[in-house]
């Protein structure tokens, strides 16, 4: 049997991935467990790894077996992964290898630092990090640009929603700019009429990790594939054959703990939920990083704000922490639908964390098209949350531009798709809504299983089988529509 | 400048060295952390890897290099350091890429499985994955006593102790054959007359773990450059700038994991001491397992039962567990030094050790040479524990032939070299003492700057830039003298 072009390159794929796995468990050992002075001897190893990666993904061979195995007789999901696999080899191509291993260096040097600037409001000390990465990141889009004939930022967004272009974007938040500090003012002035019981702490860590376990099973996470640790910043990681999501603690206040840890296992449960049999593929990989969100959204916000799901949830409190009134479904729905402008965006009720992102994303845009510096972020970031949340964060860098992993960790244009998870989950439960007419009821009754079922079948299994638009349009009936969200956030907070 | 052929090897051991890292940290993740389901996709990630750096290791221009290499003025340490890189090469050559690949694939499920059926006591599911290990074991034995002029039990040993044969560990094997029976008679005997207090559990987990820092931090472990976790079987891994120890408890009894834990701690101060400015150079890797043993065995054992030692342990066991008779030092020193056969290695007191030792050695080579098979592992295993230390094995496979990682991970050879390691570890004591007499009393004093000064500079620092009888002949003044382990035990015990 002679081998096709098609084999050779889905071989070729095969192999990349089985050396990614050890990339990415090496990633998210050094946010988990790794001490300090591993990490210069860790930022060498991923950075040699990121180049042989590249290297593999530039080899001079894929360019005549990409158009050989055009030619071939494929079948439909064979033809949607050489689809992936060209999108892929195209990205791979546009940035020469001493490019990707600086950037791999500078980026985890900055990061690494970050994680004991951040704590000590360092600003000066992080700034010439900082820039370091964004003079990379500078020079990845402009190549990426050429490459792709897109604008700069484009470049760099269409790496994490690919076909999604600021035009897009800004088309889906205008709308939002609009009605969101309306909005927010109405929500916070009616909650504000509310009585809601605090939880009185403090809540020790020991039974906070046991209640996120417990929460991580009510929403379905496979613990033979997969578990929870502490970082920094909560994250999702790992593979999907063995997912590492983490979470940190404050005795103080278990909320954003649990939450994060909900929100990180609807991330988990799309990588476990991709089609095994394809795993290797670039057909089986999550479909993009807004879709991505459109899960964790789906279960901590769609499900998580969800006047039934408190009284799912009261009862895992009461057994970790022993009763207390503020445990109550209906005081417990009050907590988790809370809006109060906040400075941390990971912390942030669903009705002002859009706000967090369009700020993110104006900066971003700006610092990638070079039309601001490193040193202009903190006034510019001053400016923005007084004028959308109406926040003071002057000399406050721990709580305002240092609070994120993106930008120390190289991430520009990952930001809006938070905000485009947060309409797509959206636009899910409306559709669900339309196919399950007792969907809030069976929510009610702690079946969840229906939800699970159409992520699964309409999301996790489609995974990049379908473009993002065809597949927003297969699973929803209907192309990207952020009224959804508006409607969403209007009926369940107003 | 152009670029010596030397310089050249030097780089590509440089990038080695960096993507052995990632094997390392995936691989102590796989025994520390990894759910069931993670091990089919890990398995494969590692194989990969390891086909990987065997492609590298083994690129035909190597040979080339190499002799250009030894015409160019190299200084003693190049020198030392190529004739290190020629090791690593010729053993590399020795095997096909399938059967690296085939082995890291057979061993991995092996030891996986493993880890399910030796609690279950399931001797019927782990021998035919043993055998598995096995054939590809004698394979690679065959080949590479091929390439070496060696026998095949031989071939396999030189990876772990270069340039010791089963002829010499016979030498020094021989004597303790005939002493050993006798010794353990007389000890026993001895010590059947001393009352022993024993302490009274349970002793929590948690307080085991601080209790365990706080002996890592006695026995100076750098907790910036590593850390402790729990695994099945104990072991140091990780790299050097990064070391990876695991124990495992029992709560009934804290001294295995204790005494465990100052073991491994003796191995990561070996590894945390290798040279720093040639990390990466085959020259600054450990220079054997016998040696890396003698730094494990110098900590546990020449440390570990000196009668000073148990005053230094004695005030953290009443801070982590409270005060109880048993932790009198004279006591805590009769507890460490008691001499009893028993069934499991890791758990064997220092005296009865080295009848562990005698009956692998004796087995592995046999299964090695081709003399027996994998079924005939339980009977010999319950003849040599009958006859070596009067204990009935028969049916009992989890505390027998199925307690050690080391054949389900296909390490043949490696077993001697821990009485090896006893033996060079007394030859480092005796040596010490002559140039230091007052070391007893600095023990005494708490002062173990001398020992791990001493051991620094004529073990940790040397790594690998001498063969191993150089090194010993250099460190302690003389060639490997077992009567220094005899005289050590009889010492201490009688």
């Amino acid at each position: 049997m002679t081998s096709s072009a098609y084999q050779d390159l889905s071989a070729r794929q095969q192999r990349l991935y089985r050396l990614a796995h050890l990339q990415a468990i090496a990633q998210w050992d050094q946010a988990a467990n790794m001490p300090a002075k591993g990490n210069e001897a860790r930022s060498l190893a991923l950075a040699e790894m990121d180049g042989l990666l590249h290297q593999l993904a530039t080899d001079p061979a894929l360019a005549g077996l990409l158009d050989a195995a055009a030619t071939e007789p494929l079948d439909d999901t064979q033809r949607a992964n050489l689809r992936e696999i060209r999108r892929a080899w195209r990205a791979a191509n546009a940035l020469p290898q001493a490019l990707v291993e600086a950037k791999s260096l500078a980026n985890n040097r900055c990061e690494h630092a970050w994680r004991t600037q951040r704590p000590a409001n360092d600003w000066a000390c992080f700034a010439p990090n900082l820039r370091e990465v964004l003079v990379i990141a500078r020079q990845e889009a402009e190549l990426l640009s050429q490459s792709a004939g897109l604008s700069k930022y484009d470049a760099l967004l269409d790496q994490y929603e690919p076909g999604m272009r600021s035009a897009d974007i800004e088309r889906a938040f205008a709308p939002l700019r609009q009605w969101l500090p309306g909005l927010i003012r109405d929500v916070t002035a009616r909650q504000s009429r509310e009585t809601v019981l605090e939880p009185v702490g403090p809540f020790p860590t020991a039974a906070q990790k046991a209640l996120g376990l417990d929460a991580m099973k009510l929403m379905g996470f496979d613990f033979a594939a997969g578990r929870l640790d502490e970082s920094t910043h909560p994250f999702c990681g790992g593979v999907p054959e063995d997912v590492r999501m983490t979470t940190r603690y404050r005795e103080d206040n278990f909320l954003p703990s649990l939450m994060g840890t909900i929100h990180e296992t609807g991330h988990g449960r799309y990588e476990q939920g991709l089609p095994r049999e394809l795993l290797g593929q670039p057909i089986a990989r999550a479909r993009s990083m807004g879709i991505h969100e459109s899960q964790s959204l789906s279960f901590e916000m769609q499900l998580g704000s969800h006047p039934a799901y408190a009284g799912l949830l009261s009862p895992l409190l009461v057994k970790h922490f022993g009763d207390q009134p503020a445990f109550e479904p209906g005081n417990l729905h009050k907590l988790l639908t809370r809006v109060q402008p906040g400075l941390i965006r990971v912390d942030a009720d669903e009705v002002t964390y859009p706000a967090h992102i369009l700020l993110r994303f104006d900066i971003e845009r700006a610092l990638i098209e070079g039309q601001v510096e490193v040193e202009d972020i903190p006034a510019l970031w001053d400016a923005k949350m007084a004028e959308l949340l109406g926040l003071d964060t002057r000399g406050n860098f721990k709580d305002g531009p240092m609070q994120d992993v993106h930008w120390p960790a190289g991430l520009f244009g990952y930001f809006p798709c938070y905000t485009l998870g947060a309409m797509y989950s959206a636009q899910w439960f409306a559709a669900m809504r339309a196919q399950q007419p007792d969907l809030d009821a069976q929510i009610a009754r702690g079946e969840l299983g229906g939800v699970f079922e159409w992520l699964s079948e309409h999301v996790w299994q489609e995974a990049s089988r379908w473009e993002t638009p065809e597949l927003v349009q297969r699973a929803s009936g209907e192309a990207l529509n952020p009224a959804h969200f508006e409607a969403h956030l209007r009926s369940r907070y107003l």
